[in-house]
């Protein structure tokens, strides 16, 4: 599907921007990617949310939509004659859209607790409710995909797919700047399975960023965070 | 609508609660309200919330569905015979999306912050970050009742109502506490007679807390958390 009226104000390095490309990709929608510069805003950005100043941002039709899962529904709402990204049962969509929230407002800020860490055990705490967050999150799978389908959405990737798998580039980050495993084929087999076949989807692989590159990456901006201020 | 598999877990004081319950009422659902005791959580409570051990939640057909804006969508789209909560277009749905998270995320924790501030120059701006919320949202209702509504989701009560309107109790007292007034005539006239549109309607007056038994409540509150710990 052609859509020239369709743009995404964005970064490689931001989770949350790769929800909306996942999105528009599973519904086949082609769009202009406007890449940030990092450390600065751009006035589109900053006229587009001024709010959060933030990306991403999706303009459709000159028309500014913010913040990652309001994007990723409206994606699936306005061009609902692509595959369905939300559930269709009430409940379901209730349950996806309770662990999205979760994921965001406590998962994450967890894995970004384990490099902000100043004090061992801050990290150590911040270690362990990233594993508790995806203790919940196999026991969850197992639930969801009782029907042994490969994803959280059944068959095909869907909400709660695209809401948790865009954390996994930045989870591998985390694992290797700590020297540890998160997700293994013993502690959260289904997991582990599932992550693989998330990377490897049509719709997720060429906008995963490599692991190594963001690596380097997160090294700086840490490095940044961490320096004296002036 | 007779629903005697209807269940609501809250209390009287928690703008989280009062979504859901105005919600209901605006589907007409009949629901048995089980309220939590303060300072502790009932065993039905952490059962059917266990990760966030947090009311509101909603019992339907003996299935849990937590935290407030995902219950508002749900009963939404379960009883969706009734009038419609969300708005109907995907782009107003998404604006009204993108406005609730922004009261959750920013503008309630200002509110709290106030209450909450040690030091006066935290306090004073968590108040300039209540007004900034404000100015914003009078900016929005001005857009999204162009055509002369009563309310954001045009002449009945929608999502961002619900949202919004929830916390007005809370706002109030607020401005008891401090002895200042953050929704007037002058600075918000639209927000300041959606306000009182809002707590007039059916659907909310019996459900919104007193001002005064709130303050009551609020002081207590606020001299627990500010008490020296043992």
């Amino acid at each position: 599907m052609a859509n020239n009226d369709v743009k995404l104000i964005g970064a490689w390095t931001s989770p949350y921007v790769m929800r909306a490309q996942i999105a528009l990709n599973l519904k086949s929608i082609k769009y202009e990617f406007l890449a940030e510069k990092t450390g600065s805003k751009s006035e589109l950005l900053l006229k587009s949310n001024p709010v959060h100043k933030k990306i991403p941002v999706l303009i459709h039709d000159d028309k500014p939509i913010c913040e990652s899962l309001v994007i990723v529904q409206y994606i699936d709402e306005v061009w609902s004659s692509g595959p369905s990204i939300l559930p269709s049962d009430p409940y379901d969509r209730a349950i996806a859209r309770f662990w999205a929230a979760y994921l965001d407002d406590k998962w994450f800020p967890a894995i970004k607790g384990i490099g902000m860490a100043k004090e061992e055990e801050a990290r150590k705490a911040a270690i362990e409710q990233v594993r508790q967050g995806l203790a919940y999150l196999e026991e969850e799978f197992v639930k969801s995909s009782s029907k042994g389908k490969d994803f959280f959405g059944g068959d095909k990737i869907g909400y709660l797919d695209i809401a948790f798998g865009c954390f996994l580039g930045w989870l591998r980050v985390t694992e290797k700047m700590n020297n540890m495993k998160f997700l293994d084929e013993i502690k959260t087999p289904n997991l582990f399975k599932w992550a693989e076949k998330f990377c490897a989807d049509d719709s997720v692989k060429d906008v995963m960023p490599d692991t190594d590159k963001l690596l380097e990456f997160a090294k700086i901006l840490i490095a940044k965070i961490r320096a004296p201020q002036n």
